[in-house]
């Protein structure tokens, strides 16, 4: 690792690397707590400064002052298409193929009904066994209501199991669990060559790794706003329809932002152009100020930078790991070459509730997914070197310290 | 009207209205800029000042401090529940039959399919030709994806088009071009007798007018939260499913809000029970808290007297263009009796938009809708009878003074 290599790891050595890191000084545009260590980034990112701002602008002129007139006069209307175009560029989408809106639930079921009406000789919806459990479950609903099948297989049939029956594969590019990052274009390249629209679920990779969307070929994706991009708690989801297939994916939900003529009302509906037709209630604005507070923050960083402090940071929570906190049950869960994963870390632990609970009484905030999975998110732009040395101590101290003790405890009970 | 019979209307007389109006202190409890008469509560309502509060404390303290313990800690994750109870007692339906999520185009896709589903010996989804035209756009596009038809007739025709194919009834409660207000109970009446569920969009009422769900029978309901209820812009919307009619209704959107356990993240989806199964993806927060507030305020007032003042204020307003503006080519567009009118009023005129326009540059805030609807949005906690004076006042202002004009111009122009 740069900057690491030769010689035990050291508080101070992490220190120093925070001190030369060009990214350092974004974590003032963070507010992040003091007391503790955060890394939930692919739960809920900590908020930029400037959502706080934009919000309570939104609050007091453009409602509070500009009132209805905010729609035209403070872009309101726009903002859809707007913030799509400006978190298009986070994901290597070039202008006019991603909108803001709803949630990734909701966008998922968008986009799957309308590319299995696309491709109405094909019935089956491909996923992984490893994906999103939501994601699973909306294409389960779609299936059911369309007479078509969701066919799930584990991660290394994927491509055995694409065939004339398949219309969609749907896959999610980063795993929430372990950080196992797929790679998108060449398994989008085996879905076009069988004839499958690729559907992507960017939630965990936007804003945390490296995205070229067009580049890969992607048809159809879907993100979230919340995670590592830092957009407030739930804030809107997005999508992406590539040009190409514009014309022939239509919304199943036709709602009046997706009309060709919005403010029209006419009686019948006329899908927009582009994009645009997957738009279909009214956007909530708060949420989406805090959004594209976020993506203009992130707009402004060199990803690659990002990126390469993500790796960094995840292999030195590694290292320390395995140096540290050997022989106590502790296995990683994420792939150890950086290169497959995404920006976060997962350790195992046969008590990882029990730990992580202790690691938050702490101030040490990663969060748990079941069976045994303690998550570690990291957005490399408010997460310190000394953060992952410190967390890790914070663990070794409740492993050492109250584990133990609560096995002290119980074999005396079992020998008394 | 109360206090106005007898002897012409003067803005002195308004003002002395609003001197004994007991609801007269809450105004202060929105901030409504000085400079304006908005009228325009029936598209967005003005910001009650608790909403900037609960929108600030969530940046700061939730989300800035608690981070992703809110979820827990400040019960974001109850959200959806806890606010759809408070805004139930709004619209007179029991606890656990409302959430609020989404759009209201999501919400009514969502319990147009499930309905659509659970009578399934029935196609047809009936509606009037005058129903707000996105509801028209999203039963359009669920019929065609359903096999189903979606069947409009006029307004008259509505109960004689009830028969053994109709599935759905689904009407917008108050006209959102005239302010025109169906009758709930009886029409729900004749639903249920032709075996019908009833589908009611109250996005117009809410907060607006007395409704009943429960004592009316109501099986489902939508409804928004930004117009009336002054929950923000784009402020996530509800839905409501009637107790008996829960076990039935399976949303066709599955996502992990929805599911029954929520963060169990387990394989297959299980509905949640009740009316929780029809939430899917993650609420926006902000958005959320602003419409919390909003809740909180109007579950704080007595409604009848809010609906005796909006219909004062109607009626004042009809009184006033009938007696001052006599003779210019406004026409009342709204029912004059106010038992069959929603909290607006809407004056058609040849050169609505124009006039419109003018209105809005000088300070008073309605909106135009096509081909000639001015509509004014009475909103009883911040609007005053003073607002209407001036509001009439500077309506006649500008067709005697500007159209005139450009009238005089025009003629000018003709004659040389």
């Amino acid at each position: 690792m740069t900057g690491l290599a030769g010689g035990p790891l050291t508080r101070e050595r992490c220190a120093a690397l925070d001190a030369t890191d060009p990214l350092a000084s974004l974590r003032d545009r963070f507010q992040v707590p003091d007391d503790v260590v955060y890394l939930d980034g692919n739960s809920l990112g900590a908020p930029p400064r400037a959502a706080a701002d934009t919000v309570r602008h939104l609050l007091d002129e453009e409602w509070g002052r500009g009132l209805i007139r905010s729609w035209n006069e403070a872009g309101w209307i726009d903002a859809p298409r707007r913030i799509g175009d400006k978190l298009g560029r986070l994901i290597g989408a070039a202008p006019g193929q991603v909108v803001v809106s709803d949630s990734t639930s909701v966008n998922l079921f968008k986009l799957l009904t309308a590319a299995l009406r696309a491709r109405p000789g094909r019935r089956v919806i491909l996923s992984e066994r490893d994906n999103f459990p939501t994601d699973l479950y909306v294409a389960e609903g779609v299936a059911r209501g369309m007479d078509a099948v969701l066919r799930i297989v584990d991660r290394g049939e994927l491509e055995g199991a694409i065939d004339e029956s398949v219309a969609v594969l749907m896959l999610t590019h980063v795993d929430y669990r372990t950080g196992f990052m797929h790679d998108m274009g060449s398994l989008t390249e085996v879905a076009h060559a069988g004839g499958v629209v690729a559907l992507w679920d960017l939630s965990h990779s936007v804003a945390a790794v490296p995205l070229a969307v067009d580049e890969w070929g992607v048809d159809l994706a879907v993100g979230c706003g919340y995670k590592h991009l830092c957009g407030g708690p739930g804030a809107p989801a997005h999508l992406y329809v590539a040009s190409r297939l514009q014309e022939e994916m239509r919304s199943s939900i036709q709602g009046w932002m997706g009309h060709a003529d919005t403010f029209g009302f006419e009686a019948e509906y006329r899908p927009a152009p582009g994009v645009l037709r997957h738009l279909c209630g009214t956007p909530p604005m708060l949420a989406m100020a805090a959004l594209e507070a976020a993506v203009d923050l992130f707009g402004s960083i060199d990803t690659a930078e990002v990126r390469r402090k993500s790796v960094a940071l995840g292999d030195l929570l590694i290292r320390l790991v395995d140096e540290r906190l050997a022989g106590r049950g502790l296995v990683v869960a994420s792939p150890r070459d950086g290169a497959c994963r995404g920006s976060q870390v997962s350790l195992s632990h046969p008590q990882g509730y029990r730990v992580m609970r202790a690691l938050i009484d702490r101030g040490v905030i990663g969060d748990f997914r079941p069976p045994d999975l303690m998550r570690f998110g990291l957005v490399p732009l408010y997460v310190r070197h000394v953060d992952i040395w410190d967390a890790v101590e914070v663990l070794r101290e409740v492993i050492d310290g109250e584990l133990w003790r609560d096995l002290a405890y119980a074999v005396r009970a079992t020998v008394t």
